[in-house]
């Protein structure tokens, strides 16, 4: 196992040597391995947990609050990985504090229980979706119910690939992966929806000039 | 057609009085019919446009200067739907100011080579990709090629089926759908996204406490 000093730490994992001890007073990092009155050596897993604590604050924007309770789930050997990874994905997105219109809070439980979707009722992404949709309501454009399912069978099988390719045999690994996947492909989706727009509406929407008479 | 006084007006966009005055003075809205030295009376092309405007400024999050440029491309009629479209994109995303990784950039031409898109050379679609991809790479977890491609088809294919749904004979409503589907889908997709991948991790990933030893 790789051993260095505070100073290599700092360097290997791009958080200053200030940071770190902050970390280690806070109990967010474990504390190395003292070999005289002042100084301590560093391996590997500082390193990790460097990472990961990272990815938390800045890819995620978490708090350092937030950043303990997913580092406490992370540490619960008796967790199942599926709910560490749950305390990551509720950590990533705090809700809104207005109340979704109950209108579409139906709306999306009818589309949960129509893809056979186990979506936890108290979490909330549903709430999130019922948002969402109530925010397109009221815009005077509201999203037809085909367009929907055919949105939600999309990320369904979308979601399939995401996950298949997640470390399952680390969870300290799982939850940065799913962090920085989760926050970070949004703009990637976001960026090639709008380029899709673009080119389809090259090829199929009508060239010419709106008023233009050809004869 | 119908025919309404100021009041109605307000009543029915939701666009206070004042700011109806407001944006008559700014060239934003036409004038009404002056039915005589004080009041005028105003009919549906008003009613579209505030529509159009408010959808714009509260949806879009647009200033009205570049509410302005949109209103411009709409009502020239020698500007192909196409291009109308392409300047409400373009306004509602404003544009980063660092500079894209080349590296990453190269990579999103590639994509876009092997897609066979028609995506502006000089918009900054391509550039907002890059960047969502170099910010991966950042976070030590870059998207592999794979993964890029299929996210691509997958955003290819459901443009096909947004961009139909486009109201291509009447220019003001297709912008308005445009404005309003590009900024409030997102949010739906990214609630989707977060639903299905609670979904499949509760079924796909083990359950089981992750030490536990069931002798």
């Amino acid at each position: 196992m790789l051993r260095m000093w505070m100073a290599e730490l700092s360097r290997r994992s791009g958080v200053p040597v200030a940071t770190i001890k902050y970390y280690v007073r806070e109990g967010l990092l474990h504390p190395g391995e003292a070999t005289g009155a002042t100084r301590s050596r560093y391996d590997d897993t500082h390193l990790a947990r460097l990472r990961l604590v990272r990815a938390l604050v800045e890819v995620g924007g978490l708090r350092l609050a937030a950043v303990a309770d997913v580092l406490t789930a992370v540490d619960t050997p008796d967790l199942p990985l599926h709910d560490v990874l749950a305390v990551a994905q509720g950590a990533l997105s705090p809700e809104a504090s207005d109340e979704p219109d109950p209108a579409a809070l139906r709306r999306v439980d009818e589309l949960v229980e129509q893809q056979g979707w186990a979506v936890d009722p108290a979490g909330h992404n549903r709430r999130d979706l019922a948002r969402a949709l109530a925010a397109l309501d009221a815009a005077g454009d509201p999203l037809p119910g085909a367009a929907l399912e055919g949105y939600a069978q999309l990320l369904g099988g979308l979601a399939e690939r995401e996950v298949a390719t997640i470390a399952t045999d680390d969870p300290a690994t799982a939850v940065r992966q799913i962090v920085v996947r989760t926050v970070l492909v949004d703009p990637v989706l976001r960026a090639l929806r709008r380029m899709a727009h673009e080119h389809v509406s090259a090829r199929t929407l009508p060239r010419g000039a709106r008023t233009a008479d050809p004869s």
